[in-house]
């Protein structure tokens, strides 16, 4: 694959993405949208690995340098960064019958709420946990029970969340909509941050409903096949030995730093 | 003062929170609509230090556990929880004349995106500073470098997003709003977490325009007297001997660890 050097498309959305739980919570709307509506978008990898997000061409569009960001060319070439923005901005204008997201102020609101809910606390906190539970260079064990506890908090707000619900926002057992989108694609990759999953019951429960459905899992393939997300984590751990060992032993040391810190789990 | 156990109002806004940059961006808010539209507003304080904000009363409002959170006596109750999603309903419900926000459909994503990026990234990441730069039990040089380091690069966008216009959306040089109020919450404590605010021109002097406005000074004192923003700090800075010296201690730790990890600034 040749590296981007600018946009490729001339009509539609264009996403420039990552396999990354950031870039999924954009390409499964798009596919959601793309399955409801026949809406269809262009998509162009970005490496983040190539500092490809850094560069002037992709700045101009993505100000902060970090994927994901969309340009709808059927409106003035308008691009937009952020994710929480970027649903917002989908929905706003490719969502006409509210399938994904709210009419009625209130439960707008409520969306709003969840949706920022993950971009400003389980979106940064996991991803502090992924870097300091397996990522870094080194192994410190404050930080990573501070970040690996803090996901687990965080994961016991939405299983409080979901006790008597199927969806986070809507009438009744609520109705799927982006604040799910937007949450799913971190639990997407629990077990990788350091997360057991298996421990909230709800929160599995609704991440398996998101799960099956047939827009997802084409989302988190784009722009190429993942292999770090829940199922494809949970079927590593079962087939490649070398890999259960050096979980094994990433988990024993978060295990150990949270001992040491006399770590106890509690939500809120 | 009585713990808090429960709301207060009958009618308008009630705003439960604390002396916070996190709330600091709600109470500015509702100073300047105060100021503009009459409207007026009853607060609560939440002394997170006795974990108030973990109660049932509370958590029903705010299920995330965190301050600030507003309920509308005027609708129904309803209640609010997380900075962005508050900043959004008191614009669209109490903000008219959009004088703190936008009609049109660009610029109300732009200000989406920009309010987005604080909220993700700028809030989260100096949260992060703040703790491992001074609130933390030890200094650890690893954290300490990255997060100091990743807020100087979030003050580098801002700064080249304010490179030629004094304000963050709008047309022309931009129109101050709730993008700027969410950042500014922030970067009004950029000392406090380890960052040279000196050392970003662009975003001092739009710091300064901000901080100048009547409206805003009110807000940055609800619910009580600040000590640790911009002005307080420098000033503490000036005239109390121990405070710089236990300052010049945290800064050369700071440094220190940055030189450990070269360390080098770049935006973005």
């Amino acid at each position: 694959m040749s590296r981007p050097t600018g946009l490729i498309a001339n009509s539609g959305i264009e996403l420039l993405t990552f396999g990354t739980p950031n870039g999924h919570k954009v390409s499964i709307l798009l596919e959601e949208l793309k399955n409801a509506y026949g809406k269809d978008y262009a998509v162009q990898s970005i490496n983040i690995m190539q500092n490809i997000q850094k560069e002037p061409w992709f700045t101009k569009l993505s100000p902060n340098g970090r994927i994901p960001a969309i340009v709808d060319h059927d409106r003035n070439k308008f691009s937009v960064f952020e994710g929480a923005a970027i649903l917002a901005y989908l929905t706003r204008h490719y969502d006409p019958d509210h399938k994904f997201s709210f009419d009625d102020a209130d439960d707008l609101s409520r969306c709003e709420q969840w949706v920022a809910w993950q971009h400003g606390g389980l979106g940064p906190m996991q991803g502090q946990a992924n870097h300091f539970f397996r990522l870094a260079k080194e192994r410190i064990p404050y930080p990573t029970q501070r970040y690996v506890g803090e996901s687990e908090r965080l994961y016991g707000i939405l299983d409080i969340q979901l006790a008597d619900r199927d969806y986070l926002i809507g009438p009744g057992r609520g109705k799927y909509s982006i604040a799910d989108i937007a949450s799913f694609s971190w639990v997407n990759w629990a077990y990788f941050a350091g997360v057991d999953l298996a421990k909230f019951k709800n929160v599995e429960r609704w991440w398996k409903r998101i799960n099956d459905r047939p827009a997802v899992q084409k989302g988190i393939d784009v722009p190429s096949e993942g292999k770090n997300y829940n199922s494809k984590y949970v079927e590593r751990l079962e087939k490649e030995n070398d890999f259960k060992e050096s979980e094994d032993k990433l988990k024993k040391l978060a295990d150990e730093a949270k001992k040491q810190y006399d770590y106890k789990f509690s939500a809120p």
